[in-house]
């Protein structure tokens, strides 16, 4: 493993000097780290939000990638911190769910419970242990020290529910997962499930009191203005509207039901 | 060519993980490829405002830049992807226009169109070929592949309508063509072609209802609230309020008029 | 001094192309500059509150890190331009009084004016030394060119008003100097100065009307809702509330005044 990328995804904000403090103690411990954002934009304490990122954010990076995650409201209280590996990326983040969605259907290759007060900063504030343990903790793993240095290993971590959308009576229904800047809004049903049902040409989407939407190619694939559903960058199902913003125009929000239906 | 930097310019919105996914796609090709943000907030499909940005930000970079530019409203339609050089820059993107500002009155040094497979992600995806293709080119490219393996040489563009400001009767018409953060007004003028009308002190400048804007050396030239012209960092004629926005103040917006002109 | 990083610190707002062609002009000059961002999100002409985020921030990076800072309402005008060195770590800004708070309490180890022309771009705008003269400069400095070569020594720098809070009569007034982005507010009350007056059992915080606010160890060490103070990631006391944001819940502002007093 050598000179690996480290990325950042938290809710501190864009633009927040937290993000920049996180950095300068990281480049103090590896002034060659490669540090690439995700996102700082996870809404405030939104853990859920931040296991949908990693879900589909993480494996478009090079293999033994380290991906620091801070979303902490337990900071400071006794949760625990994790160093855990599965399909070849590596994750550093509070053990508080933000992993469940790398986990599900994944096996861990590794899972260990950071607690080698060693690696850590010398001084470790009370509220902000992305800057004073898992940044540190990163930076020192990015040099080549071995996971099981920073701590003991573990069996489990910390899991939210996790659902697994099912077909039923010829038709799936999903969540809202996320609301992307451009006002797509993106379920956790993932293609494959959609086409069990059938073409595309045989089913369409309903969300709320918005029914018989069509699931399209691409996002130019009607006339300005209209409502369309189409399988997007993430993989999964998702609802636009032509050259406008959906959440708006439907006026859905995160959680919200999604069915997808044979016609 | 050694070791280029790569810039990205996109409408995915500040902070996106989309953008992150860029990254990762390109720094999986290439660990080491120095990825630059220009912006990421050009106004959702605003393919005229970016070409903008890349006219003012571009030529602020060493020669041989790779400019990676997403603003692709037509994808996964049949709409071309080009890779094209114009003095000493190169610029992968979708040919709908993004380069009208770059090629006006510009030669292209070699354009080609990007069709070949190999380059791309294995799997593509219909929604994001910022990630799945014009990313991963620049990433081959900044690895030193040479354009011509990307695809066959073309010799027309997409072009949007650019105007040439002229001074007509003593005065010249140009128009907003960017607002930016600190709410000035930036316009299509440049300051060779306001100095044609005679010196500062002779001209003045008008918008909407707004009429005798003095033209001054800078943003402190006159006491605060004042509504001043100055040429900008940009190198073309901006209006400013001393220590105020004067987006909000005139109630100006994107593409209204901006009238010099004798006193 | 080998390969420093630059940090970057304005009002440029999240993700200006401003800030790019910073980079790029600096880029030009030294192809392999370590650019991180501190935050471009200090509100317009803020030169206090972009003080506080140097005092905040910088020290978290190693030493010889040069930290670019440009919120520079003067540009134009006759204002000087610093390259400062303070604590092993130097700064280029405008003479305005950014450095107040990283010089409150420490001695500059050297201070010089920055005039000659050798090291600005060879077109400087009235509009933007940034881009034009400071960011240039920091390039050259990362490239080791020794500071005396920018321009003569000088010994004193323009600075704010900086206040050093007292204890009197058992309590203690500061006042709120940042409002981060999840709504925390943030005092100029270090910590050694509120354990001055006691154990955090036998102290309340008082802000406007809200009294009897208790200071606790962490974020979530009372109910949801709960309005609470604590020593943050800062080293200062601060205002939050729980799974909220105590600037919108407080009614509080920049500047308000913030009292710590024996129960």
């Amino acid at each position: 493993m050598s000179a690996p990328i480290i990325t950042l995804t938290t809710d501190f904000g864009s633009d927040s000097p937290y993000v920049a403090q996180m950095k300068g103690a990281m480049l103090s411990i590896n002034p060659f780290a490669r540090i690439v954002d995700i996102t700082h934009s996870v809404p405030a304490q939104g853990i859920r939000q931040a296991a949908w990122v990693l879900v589909d954010s993480c494996h478009f990076f090079p293999e033994d990638t380290i991906h620091v995650v801070i979303v902490d409201p337990g900071v400071g209280s006794d949760r625990g911190v994790l160093l855990a590996r599965y399909d070849g990326h590596e994750f550093v983040c509070p053990d508080n769910g933000l992993l469940t969605g790398i986990a599900h259907g994944s096996r861990a290759e590794s899972i260990f419970s950071v607690q080698n007060l060693k690696y850590w900063r010398a001084e470790v504030s009370m509220t902000f242990h992305g800057r004073d343990v898992m940044g540190p903790v990163a930076a020192h793993r990015s040099l080549g020290v071995v996971p099981r240095e920073f701590g003991p290993p573990i069996e489990e971590i910390v899991k939210l529910r996790w659902s697994t959308p099912q077909v039923e009576n010829g038709e799936v229904e999903g969540l809202i997962e996320q609301i992307d800047s451009l006002g797509n809004l993106i379920s956790d049903l993932p293609s494959s499930l959609v086409e069990t049902l059938g073409s595309p040409d045989s089913v369409s989407v309903r969300i709320g009191s918005t029914a018989d939407i069509p699931i399209v190619d691409h996002y130019q694939a009607a006339t300005s203005g209209s409502i369309i559903a189409l399988i997007g960058s993430h993989g999964r199902l998702e609802i636009a509207v032509v050259n406008g913003e959906a959440a708006q125009v439907i006026g859905a929000k995160f959680g919200d039901a999604i069915v997808v239906y044979r016609r």
